[in-house]
């Protein structure tokens, strides 16, 4: 039997040891009910108590208030990309899109094909979405304004938010929410596919302020409009019960064993320094992304050589470190390195990452 | 520890053991990789098998030829409801529609949200859907025909399909595929929830035929097309991964342990008869669907009295029958009897129904 490796994958990405033991513990009997936890009612009061637990570790580790809904929706941030035009547009008024990349890329492609109008009020795309833009011109007449808050093909992240002239903002925080502490007010929408911080692929978490449900318009498919989601606590019709439940026992263990969010985001920076002072010490890796705006979730950097970096990645996976390939559009190497990725696997990395450096200096 | 009870939930139901077990044991390290098969990436050599193993299993299982794609997608029956008028009406021709239950109702609702020329060609409405509309006259014009193969809460199910002349039918097969054989020729497209014969909540089957993908609209969202999903062999974006690889798991058993569809439409035949009979031969129980109608999945009943049927439930319960309650929408009892569903638990069943009709009898 294997072991398990340092998983550094960047979606589906590491879950913690103690959800999947738990996962596997209760496999044949869901707590007493003589079933799989993927044989229950989504109806029965067992599953009641799993989805509202989940909502409730959200609200409390979020700081969320009642004005905000937790919704669990299915087909990832890609679906969010149409629905968020669909849903929240105003007549007459255009949305408003910051590109930072090929995730934000695809969103205004998908407001574009619904003949919204759409403003790039910003981009990176000049220097290869290095860096995110600073200094943008919000005029507050659109009716939203989207941002992806974490980008993990080149490695970005939006460190503060910007003041939009109390336009809400949207953003897609797929890869970074829960990772760290922000203020939810000036957020009229927040989406984020499970598979990264939360959970397992096949649940989308979206996080919708009250009053943005008022623009739903009536005539939308049942399933693509949030008041569905909203009016049924996320059980119109059978949602995905495996992947809340899942998405609940990562919460638990953020919440309880962790000891929260502050606590999270401080690990998640000690291991982000570790990783990036590793390269900025280094002449042998060079960081790919702009260093103020750099990314705490996914670090991304070159080798000296195209060559190099596959000897690196076969080698590193040969000593259990796994997912180090960059993304298949940019190349190169990445590390993501998640909630559940270990303080500890991020020291083995780095002293893997200098011992591979001083063998292999041309 | 509580034992495993007999499950006959309508939905999310009983799942094989075998495949539960084998969820389990892989649960922390799957196939060799060193992690769960909740952290492996979609687009790594392991999930493509995984992928393609369900895929081609459930092409042998249904002798699917190749002008079908297999495809998983996200969403429920609930989003086919509007996917398919979305996809598959053609311009100035009528969508038709057969409206059998609940189920049906939803997806007539859904295409005329859509403005379509929505045609309900029959209806077993006058009866309460307690039978299969027949002697339909179908004149030839329609994009395709929608059908509910079999009827979850009134407990009807198509025994033969209807001749359309030539308009490729349209089935939501969520509560009976995979339990008996039938022609895939006449279809354009089936789809299935997967939580009832097929897997977990979370996916949904969708089989289509190629010449229908030219039908679909260049300029509907991304995710709401089909050939998004074929030309990229569900992998546009995440797909939910752990639903897929449960599926292939179920797929691997019915193919490998049942001995396929032939030798599990016989075993469900059996189990379907012994209840039924048990319910026509006693003045206690009776069923609510018309007899040539009556569902091989579904077998709804009532007792003499609301009161009785309380107590049936609840004393089934503690015996360790699950899920006898009917749809909240009618009342009675139900028992599904899924692909998943052993003969055993079905005798059992009987035993205690028996039992119970003679010490309740008025």
């Amino acid at each position: 039997m294997y072991e398990r490796i340092y998983n550094f994958n960047p979606g589906p990405a590491a879950l913690p040891l103690p959800v999947l033991e738990r996962i596997q513990s209760e496999m044949l009997n869901f707590r007493g009910t003589g079933m799989s936890i993927l044989e229950i009612s989504h109806r029965s009061a067992e599953f009641d108590k799993v989805l509202n637990d989940a909502i409730e570790r959200i609200r409390r580790l979020l700081s969320l208030d009642d004005s905000f809904h937790v919704l669990f929706l299915q087909g990832g941030a890609s679906l969010q990309f149409a629905m968020v035009p669909m849903n929240l547009s105003e007549p007459g008024k255009p949305v408003d899109y910051i590109n930072t990349g090929t995730w934000s890329t695809k969103a205004i492609a998908e407001a574009r094909k619904q003949k919204k109008d759409v403003r790039v009020i910003a981009s990176s795309e000049d220097k290869e979405f290095s860096y995110i833009p600073k200094d943008i011109n919000f005029d507050g007449q659109a009716s939203y304004i989207h941002i992806t808050s974490n980008n993990t093909i080149r490695g970005t992240q939006w460190h503060t938010f910007p003041d939009t002239k109390g336009v809400p903002l949207v953003a897609d925080m797929s890869s970074d929410i829960f990772s760290r502490r922000f203020d939810p007010g000036p957020f009229g929408l927040i989406y984020a596919g499970a598979q990264k911080n939360a959970g397992p692929a096949g649940v989308t978490v979206v996080i919708i302020r009250k009053d943005m449900l008022e623009r739903v318009p009536d005539d939308l498919p049942t399933m693509l409009k949030y008041t569905t989601f909203a009016e049924k606590n996320s059980l119109h019709n059978t949602p995905p019960c495996f992947a809340i439940y899942v998405v609940g026992l990562v919460m638990e263990w953020l919440e309880d064993e962790i000891g929260g969010i502050d606590k999270m985001e401080e690990i998640n920076r000690k291991k982000a320094e570790m990783l990036y002072s590793c390269i900025d010490e280094s002449d042998f890796y060079r960081g790919t992304a702009a260093r103020e705006d750099r990314s705490m979730m996914n670090v991304t950097f070159r080798l000296p050589t195209e060559e190099l970096e596959k000897k690196f990645i076969q080698e590193a996976l040969s000593k259990g470190f796994g997912g180090l390939k960059g993304h298949r559009s940019v190349g190169g190497c990445r590390a993501s390195i998640y909630n559940a990725v270990s303080l500890e696997a991020v020291e083995k990395l780095v002293e893997f990452m200098n011992d591979f450096a001083k063998a292999n200096r041309p």
